[in-house]
């Protein structure tokens, strides 16, 4: 017998007592789930949400000199999703297409004069709204808002006021209650803030515990809050919607990460989000619920670019936050439900307002009957059973359709530059995308395709004829 | 006792024999290493070389539609570098440099009239030039040629006499031969290419076999004859130069490959592509050589843009193939050696011309002392050890520098469109940008850097006085 074949014996034999063991502890461990949250216990979700993340802003989705080794893990650990959608290129109705599963034309947060809510305005999501936490209440879930609401910070609107029952945050964007000093302007104090430039606050439910918000532990205290509330509530569903206030500018990050990134104080913040998540992910696995927990990673909206190195970048896509080319509205979105979640790159459409409705149907909630949703259940396409539903995007600016996308292609009817730039050009025909061939939206194919643009056309009438715009609360 | 502790005791007594039995396993598997390559051999090498592949093309460096598992893989196994180029953005000058270990222009590959050599070119690399192979044949490695070579055609130019055992492949451009009926354009012709427009030779050693070569197998032949020389030469080192013809215009795929790819038929031949690296890899596990081998992937130069959705995607880079920006000379570049290359992502400099030194480091061969190199020792950067010895980059175009990396700076000194697009422009001051912070060289920072602009003409002052031009080929 050749020394190959003693060799290819002895393996066997060890292999043999290696799946013996393995199959003695699997069993065993079985015993422990009784310790553990019961099978029928409907799953806990957390949302990690990013501010003016771009595209290609993490190792996983290309950026060459930032690293996110805790993302690049999730990703490969869940799903990474390429082609996935915000409602809107600006914070406020994004935010509000997340909360509520629908456009926030159906809400009223949106406006095409004010973008977004400013500290001085009055509206806010409107108390008949449902949001995500609203209806995972009504299935017994422990609810956490932690970080920037930006729904309206006036009592009635707050988290509290909308199924959370914890609030910590900063309740805008960390770049409001500005007081600049004579000659120096908001970009400059944007990207240079010294002390009293910005004075937000910092609550804690309906409280002003803070003010002006310490920004550079915002990260961190914002991370620590999360995983006390993932501990508190281990023995109930609970929902976690920790939005983070960074990378918006001005940009803060704690002393630990001051000058670690290679791409500068941008990467510094990148890096202080990505041990968030590694932070959250470890406590997951510490408290034994990691597989009892859909996890999901995204960001409200593309980079600023009018920033340049305080601003990030949306990768291969053209155009930034404001704008509906790519770059305003495709986020990376990272999920991750360890055994439930099948790992894999997932191409199809995907959108914010998916989460509702997809939440839902894993903890069994149905959706309130009274109302339109616009989000689509996921689930089959995250546990790998089927594609997602989703077939169109809504590309809206304000109160406007700007794009459309169905399927590969996408029509811009109206484009505008984000901030400044070309003005508002209304396009007839549209130019047209094959998105899928050509993500960076380059080659105006609409010459080729008269068929799709009548498609597309369909579409949209149909949309517009079935719509009731609410009232404007972005004006109060 | 709580149904906890007994619980903990019996996971405690099972991860014991889990534990000597691994202990068991791993000592056993220590045993068959005699059946494999003994520890004195020195390692193969293997280059995966694409052609006209994009920095942004695969999955791993952010392209949304493009499904690259086994290169993701390999990366994550392996090392990802970010910061990694090539000596030039078009083929021939590219490829001599990586051959060579040399700037182009010491050995006449490059030129500033015919940019890569032609069917009816006479000249290519000289024979006084050592290659990697006729390097390692010294060290009595076995060495093949399989895929494009381009570094000149007639018999004293061919892989076999430049220290290449064996030869199988076209040897210039998959474009070249070209036979057009009138009215058929060049570019209609590579997107559309019907039978007997393309008509180069595949050959196997100095013999032309098949004319026009068989393009739409051309990936898996060349994979097959790599894999078979791998099991033929297994038990002495080897090195594999195999440089595929694709993705260069005009596309092919096999048949099993048709439609796979969302991203047409260009995500057809890189999914293919996809598919060898992962038959490469499998085979060196499956010959026992993984632990043994180092393989590298990377490409000759950016995408060819004007083909639209026949070329790639540089990504977040500016510009592509035939340019001095970013996405002409940047590229993706995995490296992969299980157990001694450390599994990271490096953002430290590196080039195609350091592959020649990196692997006469690790089969301690001494570089000719008779000649200039402008390759690195990358083997401290791979093993983790160190860092890369590099932190300078020339942008050649042609015979002239038209730009300059120095740490996260780039100069340029000149820019010009790449086919077509802006004329040449001398810039002085030359633009800047900080490609750590700003890789899409989107904001000239040249009026904040006047002490970099300095140190960097020192540097360039210097190299062009030690410069000797060899003898231009390209014009024979």
């Amino acid at each position: 017998m050749s020394p190959k074949h003693t060799n290819n014996m002895k393996a066997t034999f060890i292999y043999k007592i290696f799946f013996i063991c393995i199959t003695a502890i699997v069993s065993l461990s079985g015993c422990q789930t009784g310790d553990g949250p019961a099978d029928n216990k409907p799953p806990n979700f957390v949302i990690i949400f990013a501010d003016d993340l771009g595209y290609g802003d993490v190792g996983a989705y290309g950026h060459p000199t930032i690293l996110t080794p805790n993302l690049d893990e999730m990703a490969r650990a869940g799903q990474k999703w390429t082609n996935f959608y915000v409602a809107a290129s600006v914070c406020t109705p994004s935010r509000a297409g997340l909360m509520t599963g629908r456009l926030p034309i159906r809400n009223g947060m949106c406006s095409s004069k004010r973008r977004v809510l400013f500290p001085d305005s009055n509206g806010g999501l409107p108390e008949s709204e449902h949001t995500i936490a609203s209806l995972l209440k009504t299935a017994g879930y422990a609810t956490a808002c932690i970080g920037k609401w930006h729904l309206g910070h006036l009592p009635r609107f707050l988290p509290t006021a909308h199924g959370f029952d914890h609030y910590f945050g900063i309740p805008y964007s960390n770049d409001m209650d500005q007081q600049f000093p004579e000659g120096v302007g908001y970009h400059e104090g944007c990207k240079d803030p010294k002390p009293g430039y910005f004075n937000p606050p910092l609550m804690r439910n309906t409280e002003i515990i803070e003010r002006p918000a310490e920004q550079s532990t915002i990260t961190r205290r914002y991370t620590q809050e999360a995983i006390r509330f993932m501990e508190d509530k281990r023995d109930q569903p609970f929902f976690i919607y920790l939005a983070h206030s960074m990378p918006h500018v001005p940009l803060f990050r704690s002393k630990e990460f001051e000058n670690r990134s290679l791409r500068g104080i941008y990467g510094d913040v990148i890096e202080e989000l990505d041990w968030s998540v590694g932070e959250i992910l470890a406590a997951l696995k510490r408290l034994e619920l990691d597989e009892h927990t859909l996890v999901v990673f995204t960001s409200d909206n593309g980079p600023w670019l009018i920033f340049d190195d305080h601003g990030g970048s949306a990768g291969l896509l053209s155009g930034g936050k404001g704008g509906t080319y790519e770059g305003g509205m495709r986020e990376p979105a990272i999920f991750w439900f360890p055994g439930t979640v099948k790992p894999q790159v997932v191409m199809d459409l995907g959108t914010t307002m998916d989460l509702l409705p997809t939440f839902c149907s894993f903890a069994n909630i149905e959706l309130p009957g009274d109302r339109i949703y616009d989000g689509y259940d996921l689930s089959p396409a995250l546990k790998g059973t089927g594609g997602s539903s989703r077939d169109v995007v809504y590309y809206y600016r304000g109160t406007e359709i700007y794009a459309l996308r169905k399927g590969a292609f996408k029509a811009h009817y109206i484009t505008q530059g984000e901030y400044g730039g070309p003005p508002k050009t209304v396009h007839d025909p549209p130019l047209l995308f094959n998105l899928l061939l050509d993500p960076s939206e380059k080659v105006d194919i609409a010459g080729n395709h008269p068929e799709v643009l009548l498609e597309m056309q369909k579409i949209l009438d149909e949309h517009r004829s079935g719509l009731i715009p609410a009232e404007n609360q972005l004006e109060k």
